[in-house]
């Protein structure tokens, strides 16, 4: 059980875009040439942070002028982006990426002949040149990113939402769970988090299983599915969760997949660098299925499957990562995969019974048997 | 607003399989060969149901014998599934075909040398053969498929689950809604659905742009989004929501993908053909977003997109089904996507305003400017 921090004040959005909106126009009425300053985001700039244990980006920056050729319809299209932006968090309305490329292409024609969007490839990294110029999320500018992820556990959500506030109390919410929006930050808080651990289980089945069997009733934790890759909104969950100085297990295929979600969950992806910080959890531990898992479980030995080719390229470049090498487990345990050529699903814990997963669960985390 | 019909019995699924393993029992001891009937589920077997105006299977019957050298494999695996199913129902214990496939892979090499069980592509057609041989479907013998699908509006929730009863006021489930699970008839209940229709929107970021909206509090409808294709739990929900004679309208994008999502709704689809009866509903009527929309609002002239080649190519296949080209506006429509070889996606309604998409939706209901 852990005491909450108070939460964080949030960020004001508008006001944020509001200045950003004010400098350029200051800029302007003094005869400057307009610009503004952003993170270099190529992979050149993308460092593991050792002493933070996460991804994130370097110090180079990167200036957008207006009065430069090369950038200059870039930078045109960069403020039609966060005037629409403004207006969003304004009106208190969110739309998806591809709702605003639809307002930027219908907004701009109404005037000039040509389109200046042709294509949302355009605008969507420069939404991202905002996010790091401002410091502000995309969910912050009212921009959802597509949602996946489910959780059930002792915890209420207060879901400012729509002109209501709704309280859902997350430990009633039955087989379905409760979904996890894009954004977990904006007028929604998380109260009464009643729980020893965080539990990340890979795939919903299994998340389903569990559930079921009241298993986050019986450990006291509380159980989260990404559903495959964690979206955004899962891993700032998660990542929130952690602030509240739980900590945070997950429970993966031992396969290519399984290991690029936790990794992802830890400390961030290459994509989602410039965010790291809101959305890693470089706390968290693997507690399986690993490969050494065998020697404990016989009968897994019958349930392993061949690896395929993107499984063994994927151990072979995580153990090329400094950050995965110097933790013999990994290495041990990425070679098994290598030499053996075979993977193991966490759905094979079913074999002998269904509650069997949840034995091994228990199991691991009485005995901390994790991996880092 | 509707009157509710009296839930329909529960079917006692653990009654049937223990009813079809005494069948084979009683066969085996009169030394008779051990047999069942199922329904053909190939093509041929599969034919459009002009007067339920739903795709389903023919007569065509397939005996499977246990004295039949090339049968007999697969006979034995059908009655291994049989019984780990009738475990699960006396257990109450649900898993994915995963964790069947596993079971089976575990509880056969105990005691025989060889695996009868090495991939899950063989136990899968078992399966659906057991479904249509019994009369039950994969749910009912807990066996979850994969869920999707979210829902808002005024109705509730029972749902029997975990050994606990939770009552769900899906009204207040805030900007998440409520998850639709794979078993959306055993041990859960919908009440109090108060609502004048029932609209399902395709994508996952338009049904999150009208619930911050309160479109479904406003219009008073259940707003269901399949979040793509429809899952078996939420084509199941909108057939027993229309079973309330609530009217059903599905708004998704003028593609191959759109098209195809709301057939599957309204007369179910080729792989599910054998449970269509409880999974389609033939009463749906599709609200757009259509290629003649753009005759009505001029704006979204600028906002078409592309037909690639697979939408066109789905446009002619659908053109030669008899279920579709017996629909005149559905012959204009497909022809024009074939004719400017463009095609337009919901979003694009966003183009004006993030609300704009609202009014539309009320127009098209007011008008009842449906296509069949």
């Amino acid at each position: 059980m852990s005491d909450q921090k108070p939460a964080k004040q949030r960020k004001d959005a508008g006001g944020i875009l509001e200045q950003f909106g004010n400098n350029i126009v200051t800029d302007v009425n003094a005869g400057r040439n307009p610009k503004f300053v952003t993170l270099t985001r190529t992979r050149s700039n993308i460092k593991y942070n050792d002493k933070a244990g996460i991804l994130s980006l370097g110090d180079a920056q990167e200036e957008r002028n207006f009065l430069n050729v090369a950038q200059t319809k870039r930078f045109m299209q960069t403020i039609a982006i966060a005037a629409k932006c403004h207006k969003f968090v304004r009106e208190n309305l969110s739309t998806s990426i591809r709702g605003l490329f639809y307002q930027l292409k219908y907004s701009l024609g109404e005037d000039i002949d040509e389109n200046i969007f042709n294509e949302q490839s355009e605008s969507n990294p420069l939404i991202e040149d905002l996010e790091v110029a401002l410091n502000l999320k995309r969910e912050d500018l009212k921009l959802n990113a597509n949602r996946k992820g489910v959780v059930a556990g002792n915890m209420r959500v207060i879901d400012k939402f729509g002109g209501e506030t709704v309280e859902i109390d997350v430990s009633k919410s039955g087989r379905s769970g409760w979904a996890i929006p894009s954004d977990v930050d904006n007028d929604i808080e998380f109260a009464d988090v009643k729980a020893k651990y965080v539990l990340s289980v890979e795939k919903d089945a299994i998340w389903q299983l569990l559930n079921q069997d009241g298993f986050w009733k019986k450990e006291n934790c509380i159980l989260i599915s990404p559903q495959g890759q964690a979206s955004r909104g899962t891993r700032r969950l998660i990542r929130k969760l952690a602030d509240l100085d739980l900590p945070v297990y997950v429970f993966n295929d031992a396969d290519a997949w399984g290991w690029y979600i936790y990794w992802t969950i830890k400390t961030s992806s290459i994509n989602l660098a410039y965010m790291s910080k809101e959305i890693a959890t470089p706390e968290a531990k693997f507690i399986g299925v690993t490969m050494s898992d065998i020697e404990h479980y016989s009968f897994l030995k019958d349930l392993t499957m061949k690896a395929t080719d993107v499984d063994l390229k994927r151990a072979q470049e995580l153990l090329e990562y400094s950050w995965i090498n110097k933790h013999k487990p990994w290495v041990d345990e990425l070679n098994k995969v290598l030499k053996t050529k075979t993977k193991l699903e966490q759905d094979a814990l079913q074999g002998p019974r269904l509650t069997f997963v949840d034995d091994y669960i228990k199991d691991k985390i009485k005995n901390k048997e994790f991996m880092p």
